[in-house]
């Protein structure tokens, strides 16, 4: 077995060293460009939807209450798609929105209705506070933080665990902050660790004493996303946070955009009746109706909730390869040097790679120097600053399998290089 | 020939009184259910771009450029689309972006953009500004005032001439107030007067002094919406901003929710390269991207600058007998008894019809109360309040020709009527 980097003798350590420095030069001489940034279906998984290229077809554009879609209106999207997605969502129709192409759209707006308007319990708009701060679980989703630091929403990290966010922690900071309005949560394959929430963290988050108009943002985001037969209960976080005692507590987002096209799906919202009906006064001035043939393309496409799940099959056969591949590089090039911990994630989009606290940042410079490109090191964390440096979120879904474990096995030595570099210095590579 | 109301005598106003009472009176017996309040396009028109149902069609996802348009990216909008729509805004295509399926969307963001932000050359976001003022163009489009009021924006009303807003009003009022920030613009056919501006209008809009971060949202929605062949020539107002030294003054919106479909078309959004970034910037944040499928859907349908003309003649076929009947009923039903002044547009999608001071609302109230669904009154102005609640904006697009000239046979009736209690107190019907 071979002995972790830590225990090697010095004179060892140097051999290893110089055995990665060649390794990394014939790397860096190939002139790759592979890049496993970010979260996008493969073109494959792309083709599963190309029925909605020709869809919903000649003289179908009525929905079965025979509205004419093509029109304006309809700012609740087109009944039949709702239903297709409320049990994915655990969201009654008439509470769930059918909406534009992005999820992140809607997040933001929401955001941005708030700061300007307020919530309905809000005393004034939070843009008239001094202080509006969220809570972010780390690692977390870079775009949720680029939300806020965007908006001057000050960012509090809070530790992410397998069962979501740390509940002792969270609790903490509401009782001690009250400009706490907000929490990002990706309750269901969380990105990047893959995390699933229980219920029980999710009753605790309906339930802790915190502002009046504090919300959970529930980003529901890999609701369908599975990659194993152990598919998780889907949590009913309306209900919870109604038998909490905060019915309005809860905004659920999604959207079909790794379910169908990434560029041209559909998007959800979903709350309670006084928040809906908040969201729908802001935005009537925004907007006379989403693209509502898009929506009925959708429901053409997927049928009905098991045609959803029929659909989701196919992508795991896609994808679940590149998952394994991800486990099986890293056990092979890292954890025998006792280098590296990465989640096996049940679904989603991502793995999330912790190396040695100091070194990931090294690591994917390392690895862009020899044409891998990887997300940003810190882009997991607000302010894109990961206190411990450690942190790498693994996207394996875009690349071809063969491109994917070439670029794994690039980055792999770049780990083991910047590791190395760590316990002796000076750095090997400049 | 019919005298004028105000040239009858007490008796004959009597005798037309109990006439029209009774013919109202039949009118209500009808039980009639008309609706002439939206600028909707009609379903005969919709069906013009059917093939938008099946297109881009089996395997046709990609830009000329090779770009897969099924996946996340593009904020810019596919070039093909904005090519074709270049010439028609008089924007070039790298500052020319096509977005979502709403150019209301834009508008309104890019308020909130600059009430959370600023432009480029705001001294602070608008929204840390004591007043933030528009000047609105009266009579007007009520979603333009809509946003404003929503966010909190001032509004200032400045009259509307045939050549586009009062210029020397318009000069007057940003010498004396340095909290104006913009002015909406209708440049064509402008809604609902059908305006046209001048190209001198439009010099003296982009020339005259105001605030650094003043803009002009120049709201291009009828661009290519001409009922006759008399087809104004384009303004480069980008140009001519430019020329008078402010070329960052200029916001351009449009949209093909009147070309195609209303629900599910593409909107446009264009500016100086410094304001394109300024937008880019900000939306980076909101969105991965515009729906790039629904933009090519919309390239193979219309192909080229040439296809898009062709299309809209065939608009103009099917509403074109519905603008010449408003004249055709008022001019049979009104002119005889001096009563109203109404445009006769060659373009766009209303008719803006103003009748005696102190009787729009009852008019409106009257129609209403037999049936017949008319704009509110005032929703031509800020605040939904016309000072002379003279002005009715007539839609004829929608409802079939028979139905439209029902409801305006029917609207004019009610018109006489409240015209009639004007100058014969007390009020015929209560």
């Amino acid at each position: 077995m071979t002995p972790a980097l830590t225990d090697l003798s010095s004179a060892e350590l140097s051999e290893l060293r110089s055995h990665l420095a060649a390794e990394y030069d014939a790397l860096v001489a190939r002139g790759l460009s592979l890049d496993i940034t970010r979260g996008k279906p493969s073109p494959a998984q792309l083709d599963l939807s190309n029925e909605l290229l020709s869809l919903p077809g000649d003289g179908d554009y009525k929905d079965a209450a025979g509205t004419d879609l093509r029109n304006y209106g309809g700012a609740q999207g087109v009944p039949e798609l709702r239903s297709i997605f409320s049990d994915a969502f655990r969201v009654p129709v008439p509470q769930l929105l059918a909406l534009g192409n992005a999820s992140l759209t809607v997040m933001h707006d929401v955001v941005v209705h708030a700061l300007l308007h307020g919530l309905p319990e809000s005393e004034r708009p939070w843009s008239k506070e001094q202080t509006v701060t969220f809570l972010c679980p780390v690692p977390g989703y870079d775009r949720h933080f680029a939300i806020n630091e965007h908006l001057g929403i000050r960012m509090v990290p809070v530790a992410m665990t397998d069962a979501g966010p740390d509940i002792a922690e969270v609790e903490r900071l509401l009782a001690e902050d009250p400009s706490i309005k907000g929490i990002w949560c990706v309750p269901v394959h969380s990105n990047p660790t893959g995390a699933i929430y229980t219920e029980e963290v999710a009753r605790a988050l309906v339930s802790l004493p915190a502002a009046a108009d504090f919300r959970i943002f529930w980003d529901n985001a890999y609701a369908v996303h599975h990659l194993t037969d152990d598919v998780p209960a889907p949590i009913d976080i309306l209900k919870l946070a109604e038998e909490a005692g905060h019915p309005d507590r809860v905004f659920v987002f999604g959207s079909t955009s790794k379910v169908t096209y990434a560029g041209s799906g559909v998007s959800f919202f979903g709350s309670s009746p006084a928040n809906v009906s908040w969201y729908l006064g802001h935005t009537a001035v925004q907007s006379i109706g989403p693209d509502k043939i898009n929506q009925l393309r959708h429901v053409r496409l997927l049928r009905d909730p098991q045609g959803l799940t029929d659909h989701m099959l196919k992508h795991r056969e896609i994808i679940g390869p590149k998952f394994q591949a991800v486990q099986e590089v890293f056990e092979r090039r890292l954890a025998p040097y006792g280098a590296g911990s990465w989640t096996n994630p049940t679904g989603g989009y991502f793995v999330s790679l912790d190396v040695r606290d100091g070194c990931a940042a090294r690591a994917i410079a390392l690895a862009a120097q020899a044409g891998i490109k990887v997300t940003p090191a810190g882009s997991t964390h607000p302010y894109g600053k990961d206190p411990r440096d450690a942190n790498i979120r693994i996207a394996p879904t875009m690349p071809p399998l063969a491109e994917l474990v070439e670029a794994l096995e690039g980055l792999c030595t770049a780990i083991l290089l910047a590791e190395l570099e760590k316990l002796v210095a000076p750095p090997l590579v400049e």
